[in-house]
């Protein structure tokens, strides 16, 4: 077992290192750096695991095709989640990701804005390179996956942003899940896996044998990244308790306010309707008192297992006469690895 | 000449309505509207006069190309336009734009970074009408300019984003040129000509004619700008003065730079420095002050002419040879209007 992992980190690192290179080719060298191309250098230095590039290349690879074909897609895939990240953290107002300040932190969001712009413009660069490699017709139709991820998270974004906004706690698991599927499934799971076939496949490819796996492997692993932004765990980079911070509906909260009424609930409105700068610790202890009463956080982590194992038995079904059996494995490791972290 | 111009407004109007419309045909109507699709509608319901789609589609009609073909790329610059100037807006924190609360202002940060992404995405989506229209390989050059400009534009906001920053008193004229040629003259005129021409003559089509000619009248046009931004004028949408509240390096300032010194040095880098909140009326009109008294403005609005004189003569050779006298004078009136306008 211990063996097996090894060989799953040493291919997820080596799929990363393959991934950066290929988004490294396709930065500009040139100015202006101070204010442009060193952020976005210095922000994929700490890029993540790579789940999303290693998700594409190894659906690729269990499916007939080949690394190289996949590169491209994997790098945008990577280059576009951490334009998102970026962005993300400036519309959070968060101020810490992977152990560091977030770049809208430490250069300010004028220049973190513009950044994050400009690593979307060059995602979609990356794109090109799938021209000679996949022919027109294939490439054109990565690129459509792109475009069709790109809308749909941007509209999950928006719905998060508008619940916290309007101070809505009216949000209930479906509103939740559903906001889930754009922000966090289709780009992170269900779109990485479509392209990976359509790499392999072309226009031949089935793609949507991975929407439902990649729904609950998505679902599971937000869900859980939640819990864990809650309670932290072991190697957590982000800011703890940051989400009730920012007034983030998750499903934890969205079981809470089923459950919340009269006094409790008008003083847990008027603690996530607050502006974050007036939050204090005294009062965030108060809000982790009341769901442990209402038992909401040992609910979510329920949840998480029970999508985690709806998306393992969804596998076998999404992976169906593949051809590379090691390949094929290592996406099963990557859905233990994205359901069991505790990082 | 007036019942020139009348045709000439009609002609543009009419462009513009055109240019909404396919925009407006490619907007999802669907959720989330009151947090996302309202708000875009919303802002390209004050669009501007629409000067970029109509000398993408012009252009197109004076090389032979079809008003129809030319549309998908017209309305993406358009929509491209529009959601750079809501990330500007957030960006330069300003407050008023075309005589409406700009969308940060009037739903905040995060809400207006999000919106401003999906017009990002939705109008890379408007590219792909290109490809029954113009065939695959020509729409595929489309979107290789598109994506040359968007990260020209990029690095041309990050340098100006920087030198706020680093409240950089060296700016010269000729960085300024460097940085107007990146964030203004690229995106509004040089690849709206070439894409026209591309719209109309494919892959057989000289494009780098334009770019003298998009660089004089780019670079006349945004320095008329930024004096009327200084001094206003008729109908003239933003926050007057609002360049300098924000520290905005412009070619007005380059030319001071080089002429202060000493005390007077001092107190303009102190002004300048200080955050948008923190400068008051009072020292507004001391540096309106020490411009009038080096002749700044009249310099620049110099400059400006300079410009435009050299656009009118570049002009002929960069449509020499068209097929539709009347698409080309329709160009040529477009060029006088950028350079003299006074609104």
């Amino acid at each position: 077992m211990s063996e097996q992992n090894d060989t799953f980190e040493r291919q997820l690192a080596n799929w990363r290192d393959l991934t950066l290179a290929e988004i490294n080719a396709t930065l500009p060298s040139r100015e202006p750096r101070r204010h442009l191309y060193d952020l976005v250098t210095a922000h994929m230095s700490r890029a993540g695991k790579g789940i999303r590039p290693a998700l594409c290349i190894a659906t690729a690879k269990a499916f007939g095709g080949e690394e190289a074909n996949a590169l491209p897609s994997a790098a945008a895939l990577e280059m576009l989640h951490n334009a998102f990240l970026v962005h993300d953290d400036v519309e959070d107002g968060s101020e810490l990701r992977r152990n560091h300040p977030t770049m809208a932190a430490e250069h300010g969001v004028p220049l973190a804005v513009n950044a994050g712009d400009a690593m979307n413009a060059l995602s979609i660069r990356l794109l090109r390179r799938n021209l000679p490699l996949l022919g027109a017709p294939t490439a054109i139709r990565v690129y459509e996956e792109i475009d069709a991820l790109l809308v749909e998270s941007l509209e999950g974004q928006a719905m998060e942003l508008g619940w916290i906004r309007d101070n809505d706690m009216r949000v209930s698991a479906s509103d939740y899940l559903r906001m889930t599927l754009k922000k966090t499934c289709l780009y992170s799971f269900i779109h990485p896996m479509r392209i990976g076939a359509l790499v392999a496949n072309g226009e031949r490819a089935d793609l949507d044998r991975f929407d439902r796996l990649g729904f609950f492997m998505g679902a599971a692993f937000q869900i859980q990244d939640d819990v864990l932004n809650l309670i932290g765990g072991r190697r957590y980079g982000k800011e703890i308790g940051g989400d009730l911070m920012e007034g983030k509906r998750s499903l934890i909260l969205a079981h809470l306010f089923e459950r919340v009424c009269g006094r409790e609930a008008e003083a847990l409105r008027e603690f996530l309707g607050r502006s974050r700068k007036r939050r204090v610790p005294r009062e965030i202890g108060w809000v982790y008192d009341l769901l442990r009463r209402h038992g909401s956080i040992e609910y979510a982590q329920q949840a998480s297992r029970d999508l985690a194992a709806a998306a393992v038995e969804e596998f076998e079904t999404a992976f169906a006469g593949t051809q590379d059996q090691e390949a094929k494995q290592f996406v099963r490791q990557i859905l233990n690895y994205v359901v069991t972290r505790e990082f």
